[in-house]
């Protein structure tokens, strides 16, 4: 069973689902909208645009909640005031698809899509300006015929990798990363090798699979949960996997999880530096890099109340880790893995850590017709 | 509050659901499965088609279940077997795009097209053969960019209305259709007429948007739950909506509902004959009708215990009627209702009458570009 058959956000739009909970993905977002908006107006600019009937846009990893939405509300909003400044007659339609795997509520998504006020707007002949569509499925795996996307845009969501890295077992088939879950300072070389390797190879699949679907001059926008940069470290690890290594060790030592299950567990993402991204696309070749930059930010900075802060914290980690670990450890561990995480998560802000994200983007143009 | 924001077929896969009690529409497409087979194989032979990146199909109102799993498992299956037998080095891909309304089950619909071997096929280059797309909004709004799609289906759902007919009340707002919950032998002329109105305005309306959205030379097949032709009768009613009638009529004498409740109901769909669509059809203007038949047929064949019959022809008529008749009724009283529908259908099969369903086809081609 691949990443893809089991992977997801969590659904609904309950308290503990990613629709209500992935705020730190909306700030990333935020901190890179102006870069979006001028990409879409340099797309609107050219010449191409002025003859095609849609401009054709895609939302990778999409998920359900505010990012989506915020994302398609901005993409109509910029399209129409560039058009109106253009002095354009003939605005093209936009057409905006919604990517994620089939595990993803596409239910609530659509239902909250059909109410945005961006998608009530009507031409003089009564047609809507955008139209929207589902594309189901892994961007590991082409989703488009060629030359169809004028911009690309995955928010959050390269950082996961196709597969859990392999070459992190020795030749015994005995874990290679004992005691962690991703990378650490105690981790052997090998597994930070293997790690790197699987992001690699895993991004520059991506990027000639959108190179195909791309037309010439598209744009692509990539924001990934990343890491500082410069950084000489290839073992660099988030607060949030540090932590829930922390609440998993509780648990063995309690007795409620065998070591082992432990040992053979690695979590399968990669938090990359600016520098590497580019490296990779520079290597691939079909793209431009146009701008990159690494912002660093507080998680949920508007509240100040420790525990307050740890259980909302708890809860963002919860909607995009609980589909992998439920899947590994079982689903009855779920409730006292989170509980122990909340305790980890409030010891680490009291003793005054902060609650950092990076996000790296990179903006892409295509070089070639494919 | 529109059909749109509340109709929807029995969502799930449970033994209630859609997906479950749709071999009535099965049974409906089967029998025109050779006149879609010709129209793709038209398609793909015409000398566009060797142009194109892509055939862009749509299935209208697809539901969920075997249905519209079938239909992408042929449209892929007759381009391959069409190009293979032309000898064209460059097989189109196939877009499939999959409409209905966002109150349909697109998650479950989703994962079972993931599991189909159609979609597993890949060309030398490893890119699908065919994509899948979601489509969600309503097929009385445009849906589509201009000039984008090849092939138009819509498979028992255009015999639903857009809305409950206006016009079936006096000037003081009193119901003219009362004790009847849609045509029948006892109902005015007024409603006769009203019915016919809505169902020409609504079908006029969907063939202008969808001759917006087609290429020239385009093909649509639609076939509609229908009535016997000719016909001289502008109350024909199909034996369902009599035996909901009759159900509702119990329900009223023992008290569980109020008369006035029924007297307030109409079911917003119409019954029509292939007479009626091609009248229709040639009034509207932007198609000719290369094909047209009317195809009567058994339900349920294959079951001959009258109560097992009863028991799934029970279940094909909830699937389908129960987010209508809960809306109005309440979602309380539909357990003794479809209970009561269940004695009504086995009477009817006990005393002989054939419960048979009339599939009106029409094969429309795009006469010019929009």
């Amino acid at each position: 069973m691949g990443m893809k058959d089991y992977f997801h956000m969590v659904s609904g739009d309950g308290e503990l689902s990613y629709s209500q909970n992935s705020s730190v993905q909306k700030q990333a977002w935020l901190l890179n909208q102006h870069i979006l908006e001028t990409a879409i107006q340099s797309l609107i600019s050219s010449e191409e645009s002025g003859k095609t009937e849609g401009l054709h846009v895609v939302d990778l990893g999409c998920g359900v909640g505010p990012v989506p939405l915020a994302l398609v509300s901005l993409v109509v909003d910029v399209m129409q005031r560039k058009c109106k400044e253009l002095n354009r007659d003939k605005i093209p339609k936009l057409v905006m698809y919604m990517n994620d795997l089939p595990s993803n509520d596409f239910n609530l998504l659509f239902k909250d899509l059909m109410k945005l006020e961006a998608l009530k707007g009507r031409d003089n002949y009564g047609v809507p300006s955008c139209f929207v569509m589902g594309a189901p499925g892994s961007y590991y795996d082409r989703l488009f015929p060629n030359n169809t996307l004028h911009f690309v845009h995955a928010n959050y969501t390269l950082h996961w990798l196709s597969q859990v890295p392999p070459g992190i077992h020795d030749e015994q088939g005995i874990p290679l990363n004992k005691g962690n879950i991703y990378l650490s300072e105690t981790c052997p070389k090998e597994v930070a090798k293997a790690y790197f390797t699987q992001f690699e190879q895993d991004l520059t699949h991506f990027i000639k699979l959108r190179s195909e679907e791309m037309v010439h001059n598209g744009c692509m926008l990539m924001t990934l949960r990343g890491r500082p940069c410069p950084t000489d470290s290839l073992t660099w690890t988030s607060f949030e996997l540090k932590l829930i290594t922390e609440a998993l060790t509780c648990l063995v030592s309690e007795g409620l999880i065998k070591e082992e299950k432990v040992d053979s567990f690695n979590m399968p993402c990669y938090h990359a530096s600016t520098e590497q991204l580019e490296s990779i696309v520079k290597k691939e070749g079909s793209f431009e890099v146009e701008d990159s930059k690494t912002s660093i930010f507080d998680v949920v900075p508007e509240i100040e109340d420790t525990w307050e802060k740890a259980q909302v914290i708890t809860k963002f980690i919860r909607a995009f880790s609980e589909s992998i670990l439920s899947s590994h450890f079982g689903k009855n561990i779920m409730s006292p893995l989170y509980d122990k995480l909340l305790d980890q998560v409030f010891k680490f802000l009291d003793h005054g850590h902060p609650a950092q994200n990076h996000a790296v983007t990179v903006l892409l143009r295509k070089k070639h017709a494919y």
